[in-house]
């Protein structure tokens, strides 16, 4: 993997990962090192791109089987590794998110039917498609999710309330999580071109900070006002009438409706449900898992290192990075990355097919609009 | 406020806050610098024993009101300021905490019909007996809650469960906090000395991590098991079965049982509640505020730094402590220090005259007792 330079302006603010014709590489923003520094890497291998999820410099649902996707070609193109193999590898980088394993059959069952000579460039097709498709849905989802929020406003407005709409996000489901647009962050952008007055509540989302350094860097370079809290605080905000919905992502949604996302998303449903405030998930339909019916028993949660808990790295005074730690040495740390919202707690679905409610019900009408 | 060498080793487990006879003067433990470093600071003056409270030297809704009588010795002591003025001086330093107005009270209708020359002493005795009566409802606090374990532990064997009892605590609820003890920790720690197998889940409680710095460290300078989780985490552990009581503290509570503590607690009560688990406030009863009867819409909570948020102080691996920024620069930022949990959601009271129901009647009968 090697570093490059900074990518235009255009790039950095609506793309985190890109096929660069000139170089025939894959490009991608690491996002490991945000909001401190812009930097793009190359991944040319096979490794590179499982080095690369694994360690969160693409992250995401969509994002991470996009990246796979590309992945099976690079691996493709070093002719290294049997196709089985690779896609094997890579399916294990992270187990929760649903998407990896999407893209990952989908590749496998173009490719496979292919002689070996054409295999390797039908998969590089193959990942520019999920790409772009993947881009499109989740400009459709921010259309969806537009008309929610604009009837949210028009409700405030005849209800005599102040016009501003305030949207709390947890974790970061924007265009860095995605191929462009992102999922909870799609409806809040195509909100704020359209002229309507959001704010966004950012969770910070311990431990690995995607709210304080994802979302509020991506929603900044947009210009959409947005305030940073810690996790503990949205609790308090929805008692005291400050917020006016939730828009999350999804990792993985379950033919129930059950809602798997970054680790706290349950206690803010819990809090939306509460104080009547809606809770809505944005999701491409390839996050969908009709497998699972009980995503409590049923969806593997990732076990991360306790690294992420036990440190913490950001901008010094001294213009450098600095790792430090946070508690006594050697104190044992448990690191769930996910968790489930049971359906119940769920107003509904904003998909690139329309929004649904979370129910048996709606995924059946998902599953039947494909 | 000058520094100090370390104290033995009984002093640093089992106080926070003592009055030093040697030289007349009031020692605290730095909070600032757990889990880093041990240091023993002298307060010898009003000012010295505000920026103590304010910047969390010392914190703990019982420590605050016991450092605030102290507060108040010194202030007469140094004689540059009236009484009136110092308790006035004192209130100010943090809003949400009930036991800082009752303590300051006390001293001051104790001490303004005193001649002006038995002032200064009386109010040195007086800050001394609410030190150790604080420490003696901390000690009733915590075998009233054995008592409540020692029942969770006999139905969890009835039923056939591992032995192991699990508890969940936010923020710092220890002998940091009070005058000996803590009010959640004391019962863990009785129960620990009982020989009853507790394992304490820590929420490391964003912004200020005291659960990381100062709950782990405590637990693990008396040998309790302990596994630190991100604020995020507990739902999730809930609802996998791994959390059998929560235990929390109280910086108010109110007549008909709402219980005000650190932010985010009220996640943690819609968590266990909606999981079935027990969910307990211990407090001292000074903290209740009979006055209050409806906590989430007029206990004032207090707004804090934006720093808090935006960067975190640790160890480095050059063994010096550094500040680290984890947002884009000039990121707005809200900062709440308290949430409030409605009393529907919450358990029992337990408290130095027992264990009540968070109720009206509950409360009332509290209030009988004193």
């Amino acid at each position: 993997m090697s570093e490059q330079g900074s990518p235009t302006p255009a790039d950095a603010t609506k793309q985190t990962l890109w096929f660069d014709e000139q170089v025939t590489g894959l490009k991608i923003i690491d996002q490991t090192m945000l909001p401190h520094q812009l930097r793009i890497l190359s991944l040319n291998s096979l490794d590179e791109a499982c080095e690369a999820i694994i360690n969160m410099r693409v992250r995401g649902a969509p994002l991470i089987g996009i990246t796979a996707a590309f992945g099976v070609y690079l691996a493709l193109r070093e002719g290294s590794v049997d196709l089985h193999s690779a896609c094997e590898k890579l399916l294990a980088t992270r187990p929760t998110a649903v998407n990896l394993r999407w893209a990952l059959d989908r590749v496998f069952r173009h490719v496979v039917a292919l002689a070996p000579a054409q295999r390797c460039q039908a998969a590089l097709v193959l990942a520019r498609t999920l790409l772009a498709e993947d881009a499109a849905a989740c400009s459709a989802i921010g259309d969806h999710g537009l008309a929610l929020l604009r009837e949210l406003a028009a409700r405030k407005q005849q209800a005599g309330l102040a016009a501003e709409l305030n949207i709390l996000t947890h974790c970061n489901a924007g265009w860095l999580a995605t191929g462009a647009w992102g999922t909870a962050l799609a409806p809040i952008y195509k909100a704020h071109q359209a002229g309507l007055p959001v704010h966004v509540w950012v969770d910070e989302t311990r431990p690995r900070n995607q709210g304080a350094s994802l979302t509020a860097w991506e929603l900044g370079q947009s210009g959409v006002p947005h305030t940073l809290i810690v996790d503990n605080a949205g609790g308090h905000l929805m008692q005291k009438g400050l917020v006016d919905i939730c828009l999350v992502g999804s990792d993985r949604t379950t033919a129930n409706g059950d809602v798997c996302n970054k680790v706290g998303t349950y206690l803010k449903a819990l809090a939306a449900f509460d104080n009547g405030v809606p809770f809505y998930a944005a999701l491409p339909v390839s996050t969908i898992d009709f497998e699972i019916h009980d995503g409590v028993r049923d969806i593997p949660i990732e076990e991360r290192s306790a690294q992420e808990v036990t440190h913490v790295s950001g901008l010094a005074d001294d213009g450098k990075l600095h790792t430090v730690r946070l508690c006594p040495p050697g104190t044992r740390v448990s690191n769930v990355g996910f968790d489930v919202t049971p359906a119940r707690l769920v107003t509904g679905l904003i998909t690139e097919k329309g929004v649904f409610t979370a129910s048996v019900q709606g995924l059946a009408e998902i599953r039947s609009s494909l």
